[in-house]
């Protein structure tokens, strides 16, 4: 039966495609998505799902025959604020906004599976829950509000998944336990006095206090977090002055902050603030920061994890799933996997010789389109084993439960 | 004769404000002064002066009864790209623009003098140009483009003035030789790799990058520029980077340079460019310096400069022109001076009671409109010189010859 | 049996203390312990142990009384260019040196072993071998002259400990694969110009440029290093300028990397090499990194980590030896194991009450003295494993063999 | 009369070298100058002149046959920190000391004049006091003990002389005004927490901070200073750590401070102690500056400076004596005239074709040793100007009184 579905997706694929490359060439920014959702509305509803709107995403509900668990997927479909500069027929139509970060083909991926189960619902026992989600790039995110909205009741579990460039075509990566950093955001304004270029000592110069802090700001990361632990602090955007010959009485940054635990982010927190406040004291400027905690890190769940690897073993041979190091990206998928068990997974998307080994947010980002195809067939075989009916797959499942409740540290 | 120009100013006082005031309500900046330029062409054709336009500027000219010399005076009239934050009547209507340097208040003042010396007419020998310059905040400035078009041509010598809000009202500053600096220009364009803000090792961080090199170039004002020299490196922008968790691929700089001579400039462009492009190399960046010679260092003549501080002497008092300091401040009245004789003076419009007391480009700067006054009356005594028929002076002259030779080192 | 040496060694508890009171106030700086191996030798010799200088060192064997394996166990004792801050008896005597890392009572535990062990060779099969370490502090270190000097020859595995004094006491810590850091050397050497101080601009100032150096290159650890990498740069000794008012000409900067994987090590000596060069370039000095790798990771060998801990728990109890993270610090055993098997591990010795909380390398440094009856403890218990007859506990091994294999990733 | 002098002194100068090249070989630092004191009054003593110790110096004196005018010749005679490295037969013999600034050179000169009027001391009117002093290059510097022990006493106007590699042999530097800097001293010590180089976390670099402070505070001179004004601040001497793998607890800078005004100093000793205190909080260290005031500007007196110009245009030629800029450099020369009237004149001893042609404090100083002549003669025609019997050049005099009068400003 599974490979039936694996085989009915196949014959989706160029549909698949079409769909991805047209929400890529109208890609909208995190809580602008209107084209978008108008445009998963219409694919749902086509082949008879109902979409519903939940909290600023769309939920759609495919209910099996007999009863049973209740399982959910979720694909995000927000763009960034990047100017694509690659040279393909799908480009970006919407100068300086680009899906360069895969989303695009998340969402055509589960448009897709939707359509196999959705013709299959009599072979389920149990619901499906699709979760189409916006605004996953931009903090708070949307899954928050999703969940708020109610997309999460009576779930039992939940999976999602990422095309990821720098894993070559081919395989899964994955991990239980911490897989995603938590991504918190950091503003930094300077509020120094302006005048005229030609006379510093009679101002305070806001880049260069910018400057120092941005200097020394990475002596955190370096000498003051434990060498054993990782962390990160970008300034992505340095904002300051008018004219070339004024000094700017004021400078705005704004950056992220990885790390995979709480008290990294407290000592972060803590000491940039101190840094900012003398550092602006040094010079007789002053200095705000205002430090938003974002996605939290996220946690794979060990049982969902290990039911994922003996799936993906049985469905597509043993060296298909490979356990990958924890990834620095934030990702508000963390938010589902609080509420109740699930995991993410990373699905193999690189592939150089059609020019997909750009890093993700990059302007060239691209992706290999059957990744697209090996994703949904995991959601299948996922779906399959929680809501399909089969036997013997637990006996398997025992046997893991072993071995993985040794590797816990 | 002379104290009856100065009468007939006084009774154009409040015009002269009515004009200021309307300019200021209506910046433009530098090369799109289209209204400015209409107002002015109205004034002048108004008391029946032709106003001709001139390489981006209007000039007006007023012959004398009889044959004489020709002497130009000069005003400028473009704003800047600042948001005035003044509580006054006239405050600017064009949101981010702003007559922060009193250029509105030259232009008033100059037609004022237009108006007197139009109706006076026949008391002069000699010709009176009237020089309305665009451009005069943005290089490569309006003066460089009037004189290309001809606007000192047959022009014996040249004056300008400046409303100056540190000086207090009351007097005017001047000095002969270098008594404003040169003004360059620099851009440096920094060119990193982009990319997510969680992956620093994979990526070329511009903002980074920049901050060092903002850091840095104090260094050659410090370290490297003879202690005994006056040099000032400023940078006024810093934009880089569109969103906060992707590392910026590139980030641009631009500043201004101000010395007095061309060998310090020389210096500086020489270790700017070492120093970014070897701050870059460190960094596997790539960086460009676009290093623009700005105005020149404005030289007041000497001969001009000691018949100013005659004539201010006789008809204003011995105690009005005062010597000053050299201005870093750039000035494009330096192109005049380089091509034919002449000289800039500077007359005081602080008064802190009426809120004149923030320097120049600052958001809420102003200046004591009386000064609008001082400043005709000081080109009215300096056509009279010129122009008038007058006995005697030049044997005052004589006597300051000897003096000022002595101080020339 | 076992109990008995434990026993044995309780009453040489006094003497023990002794020694390493006596070691603590006669430091010596790595590789000119003299006074040191001269009164290990008299130690070894007043128990009938024949101690031979082997490559710097001191090497005693005990034979057993029947053939079996050989086993050697080892202790370092040289002490640290420190001044001694602690107020106690055994304060160092020498000014400026110390033994701020337990070198002294490493040393006083393994001469206790072996007088206990040379009382009881009876009841061993095979033959121990002693190995007295010099230089364990300072690179290129003891351990390497030792092993070209055969130290090692028919040793069939190593084993080796740590007083530590961030564990508490009670506990040892242990982990198998990398437990400590690569440790690396640099010397910085920059050359500038020299002159005086008020003239700046005919000097290159070293100081200035070195200060340039040290600040930037915390940007390789981190914004180039893998933040999911482990990777520091410190820089211990800066020393420059002879006055005041000179200018220094030339600056040098020594300092240690520390890194878990070669590819860190090649990474920042690339990086820099390269900030080195750029950052002197752009101020007109020349630089030289001297990049000198030190001792290597020190790898656990697994049978020899997972022996120890069922060795440990047997003797001590399940909750003696626990699981510690990798330490950044580096430790020339790392050597010995690269040519044959063996573990090194960490013994508390914290305890705040008694003051002994300080960091190793700390002027306050101190243990816990009866960490070193715990070491010894440890050392007999592993001499009794391999050299003692004893039967059933292969049993108990083969049981741990599946458990560590599940672990491995 | 007057060339008789000159002309002795020349029968002197085999000797004068002699005794510089003495003293160069047996250089003394500042406060420690034994030898060459006992030197000194030897010489003295060896024409007939009483050397007398006053204030850690030595003073000489020459009658002459009838009352007159009171003047001073002052010379000084300590070394610097440095190490020669001239390849020269003279070469220092003392490892790291060096007479690299050239008061070997005065001292030598003033021991020539001293033998001349001596010898000639019946044709002096008055009184010639030789001031040899020690310690010029280590404030609180030997000019104030020599003051406060009275060397001044009854003197009318003092004179001195420094050879300047940086003027090529021929000419004399002058100028009225502030002609030497103000000379302040600073230490700047940095109290961070020490540990183990791999444990950044847990410690307080001292060597990052103190490099943040010299980095930052340049910016006090190119951002807080007044363009127009002059400042230098050098930090010539940076210690820190003990060994390459520990963090190192503390920091000592040393430097100097240069400015023309006490405005000046004011601003960049409170600026600077803002900075050190804001990044040591930073960071968690904590920062003492030590800012201590030095020599004052050397300011040469009006009249003085015009009779000086006049002696040497009448015994030298009109093209020997120029103007020269201010110079950055200390000298405690400013103490003496800011007591009694006087002035300080530069020789020119560089001469690149003999290797004179390194800056002074360079450990390669030399200069041409010609000029100790031409510096012992303008003594010799100052001392004939004051204390001689002449004519007639009164009113030469009085003619320069009317243009330096002029020139001030």
């Amino acid at each position: 039966m599974l490979n039936k579905w694996h085989d009915v997706l196949d014959t989706y694929y160029d549909e698949m495609v079409e769909w991805r490359r047209h929400l890529h060439k109208y890609p909208e920014l995190s809580f602008q998505e209107v084209k978008t959702k108008a445009f998963i509305v219409h694919c749902l509803e086509n082949v008879g799902i109902e979409a519903k709107p939940v909290g600023g995403g769309i939920v759609g509900v495919i209910k099996g025959k007999s009863p049973g668990k209740t399982i959910a997927l979720r694909a995000d479909f927000d763009a960034l604020p990047i100017q694509d500069e690659k040279d393909v027929t799908y480009k970006s139509t919407i100068p300086g906004v680009m899906h360069a970060c895969g989303h695009d083909g998340h969402t055509a991926t589960l448009l897709g599976v939707a359509k196999v189960l959705q013709k299959h619902r009599d072979e389920l026992a149990g619901k499906l829950v699709l979760i189409f989600q916006h605004a996953e790039e931009t903090p708070p995110g949307g899954a928050k509000e999703m969940i708020q909205a109610g997309c999460l009741k009576d779930v039992d579990a939940i999976f999602g998944a990422h095309l990821w460039s720098t894993i070559q075509y081919g395989t899964f990566g994955f991990n239980k336990g911490h897989i995603m950093a938590a991504s918190d955001r950091i503003e930094i304004i300077i509020q120094g006095v302006g005048g005229h270029g030609s006379a510093p000592h009679q101002s305070v110069d806001a880049i260069a206090v910018a400057s120092q802090i941005i200097a020394q700001l990475q002596l955190i990361v370096s000498r003051q977090i434990d060498p054993l632990k990782s962390a990160v602090v970008s300034i992505g955007t340095f904002h300051s002055g008018s004219a070339f010959n004024i000094i700017a009485d004021s400078a705005t940054l704004r950056g992220t902050v990885r790390t995979f635990n709480e008290e990294q982010s407290d000592l972060i927190e803590r000491e940039l603030t101190r840094l900012v406040e003398n550092v602006c004291s040094a010079f007789q400027a002053k200095g705000i920061v205002n430090y938003n905690r974002g996605y939290p890190a996220l946690y794979n769940h060990e049982k969902e994890t290990r039911e994922f690897k003996e799936i993906i073993d049985k469905d597509f041979g043993k060296d298909v799933a490979v356990m990958m190091s924890p990834q620095m990206g934030g990702e508000d998928f963390a938010h589902y996997v609080k509420e109740i068990p699930g995991m993410f997974f990373f699905t193999g998307a690189g592939n150089p010789e059609i020019g997909a080994k750009y890093p993700h947010h990059h302007p060239k980002f691209d992706f290999d389109e059957r990744a697209m195809l090996m994703t949904g067939k995991a959601f299948l075989s996922i779906v399959h084993y929680y809501l399909g009916s089969h036997n013997g797959i637990q006996d398997c499942i025992q046997n893991l439960n072993a071995e993985y409740a040794a590797k816990d540290h």
